[in-house]
């Protein structure tokens, strides 16, 4: 029987793993589709509503072990916002990569099954700014898109899983949201808010797509780092421990307490554990 | 540690900011791209969902702090339901109006980081009618647009609020109206039923946007006055207080009672207070 | 303050005005925007989704108050499944009408409102068969999909809204419904399922539209028919009263049912007023 | 009164015949509308909501009585993770492929009602590779991707059913895991997953689609298996009786365990039985 902390690292290893599969796979396979008129392709619209989708979907089945990060920035707003054990921030982060790589490397074989795939010549869903933004953006612009929108991102995680918010509905919020920040974002910068995904498929890509890379670790990370420290002053947010995460029952929450690896020494972590009365 | 109105204020801030900057993001740079024929843009689907789903995201995420309006007619729509406190009110729209317009600084930043970028030539998602109407509709048509689809967006939120209706679900009721409403408006008006949308927006474009910026406060704030009044007498609503919106569990809403802000002499309000026994 | 019926009626004619309103309003207005080549119009997925959000928003709003038919073939389904009063029923369909003929007016005037709009010529969102439907679909095609989706319609309706099933989702069930009810249907009678919706719009088209309307009575009305006397014996239900519809909670269906208009003289539902113990 | 069996067998039925109708019944009659040049059709976004939807619904309708399976390989998954008595194995794969064959000679009747159909010139939605991938991806690329996403599909199914998961919310998350493997694999294969659904369109082109059945049978069992196989060493599950799923009261479950069908013996299984205090 696996541990606790492996359990999480597999959660966050399926999660990643789809949301990079269904989210870059949705624009690298069926975007333009049967070529760049779009007769019947998804659009943008369509990669975005997958992109969130996978997040809503695995978020439901498996973010009750691990919190349903999938992504570094998120964990790292998590961190600051005392909801992640410190000691579980770097193998979340690893695991997440490792993950993201693995997706890309699972999408680069489909797509090469179709003749005439280049994924450098298609761009494979990686990450740009400048002459590599979709839409001609600068780097400038693309940083300030990738720190609000992250910024909101980790907002709308950590006030959705309070535990003042409705309960059970903050996979679907997490999602959601992630599927309003694609519809925004993918001209700019094809939307990363995730330092994981942007690294496996920019790994495929190689060239510009690892040269750009740093833009898409750094701003993610501010935008998150910033979130994660405003959240509990901004909210008055009392604390929440990691095991009442992602609308998880407060009785669930209760005698989960007992193993959680969660710091329980602040006085706002122990009323979180013992439930909301 | 911030006031409770002050954290209520915060929370009106976030969540207008985010629904200005994914609903008009989206418009501005994602409806048509990567030119009007559009080959692979959201088009005003994905626009009508980025409105929605931006209010879905952060009422789950704020809106148990604030009840969630991020809109001065929603706001007045509630004060003339009572659930809203009247000294809340005037906080309340200025702090919209002020978020929507931080929202479009934003917006216009990221929009000018690609050349030849013009707020007043594109329109930057600003409402119009006669002229300025995408479809070339009338004033007459843009003001019953907004004044019908606003009375229904209020009468949604009432009533998905109502203590009788499924709880935990308003949030998604309340978003995915939005999502219908701009289904329907924007060819009429870009659909405003947010006067401090308007207003962000107007104040980047300057000119006509400003002159025709009227019809987006009186519409929208006649709708949601018409709607306010008749729910309770349509309905037979029997009150709820500020604390009980949002599908906010009973017994949150019980021990918040005592430093709620709402008028509590009412005997419906009380009742309310008591909770649902 | 209005008695149990005329509160009924007034959630009936709420919910059916705006499902009109927004689902023929957004196949009017926007589904070819700006023109036939749909640049940027909401197209046909676009419609679909328009009149199921519809359904999901209003369901939540007043649902608890009406059980939310909206549609003079889910209240004959919900009839012959013992789960609407025999004498509600012609008060539900003739509300249900008039709202449908209101809010086709009120559609009438805003799209009235740009030069050169002609609702016989546009079809004014009309259901037909041969000729007048979109596709050119046959009338053995039309009703044979008009009998098939709406018998599932309402199967969804009654399996959403049993005991047995996750409360509180039936709204989002039964909206979701007619959203992939639209999906598939629109190419061939336009989709109506729903003889309200198709009278209000028939009578501003006339001519051939009221001719064909009756197909869009009968079709509706016999599929409806087959799904509500079938769903007792197929699925084993045991019997709902009309005050536990809508997922609304048992605490409140039990208190409710001494006014409830339901014949509690069945076995099956003197269960049901008990609740679930 | 049917029997327990009967009841379930009737529920996968009616879900796997809406699942059919909806999502096969879409992409042939509505994806690209009024032509090829798709002005106004749904595209491969509005199938893949399609799909998805008719999950959610039915599962929402019907889930409480059979589990919602509406899949071969679905029910292989759960047979694998113990969550489906072996007993009920063939029964529940007969009565889907039964269902899909129904189906698709509904909508072939329908579709036949447009002058000049063809199902085998058309395709008629059914699942292809090589030549027949709507992309052209090989015959590894189809078989990769189906085993991919039909083990994760497996791993949403047992994760959001899971006891430690939000309750209620799994028919969602797994109709929408359905939305995002469409918006991804439409390209490859036009998506199976299912070898139900895959049957049924395959009788009605004959031909080529026959003779490449058995990849639609391989692939989605495959993955299934997998995903059956491995859910539980991966995520610690400690069991849920057949009784419990998609969402159902642990209160429900608790009174149905006297007559579920599934081995008691397991002390997991008592455990789940018992509910969860």
């Amino acid at each position: 029987m696996p541990s606790t902390l492996s359990r999480r690292l597999t959660a966050e290893f399926l999660g990643t793993f789809w949301l990079v599969l269904i989210g870059c796979g949705s624009a690298v396979l069926a975007a333009a589709f049967p070529d760049d008129a779009n007769a019947t392709g998804i659009g943008l619209f369509g990669v975005s509503a997958a992109f969130g989708l996978a997040v809503v979907t695995m978020a439901y089945a498996v973010g009750h072990l691990s919190g349903g990060h999938f992504n570094p920035a998120v964990s790292l707003g998590l961190l600051l916002a005392r909801r992640l054990p410190a000691r579980d921030f770097l193998p979340y982060v690893v695991t997440q990569v490792v993950a993201a790589t693995a997706a890309a490397a699972v999408l680069y074989a489909v797509a090469s099954g179709k003749a005439g795939f280049s994924a450098s010549e298609s761009g494979f869903a990686a990450n740009g700014y400048g002459e590599h933004s979709p839409g001609g953006y600068s780097l400038a612009a693309g940083l300030l898109a990738e720190v609000v929108l992250t910024a909101f991102f980790v907002l709308v995680i950590l006030g959705s899983t309070d535990r003042r918010a409705p309960q059970g509905f903050a996979p679907l919020a997490i999602g959601l949201a992630l599927v309003a920040i694609h519809l925004v974002g993918i001209p700019v910068t094809n939307t990363s808010v995730n330092p994981a995904r942007s690294t496996g498929q920019a790994l495929f890509v190689g060239g510009w797509a690892l040269t750009q890379l740093w833009a898409f670790w750094v701003a993610p990370l501010v935008g998150a780092a910033v979130a994660g420290l405003a959240y509990r002053g901004l909210t008055g947010d009392t604390g929440t421990t990691a095991a009442s995460r992602e609308g998880q029952p407060v009785e669930k929450a209760r005698s989960d307490a007992a193993d959680a690896t969660v710091d329980l020494t602040a006085p706002e972590a122990q009323q979180a554990a013992r439930g909301r009365d």
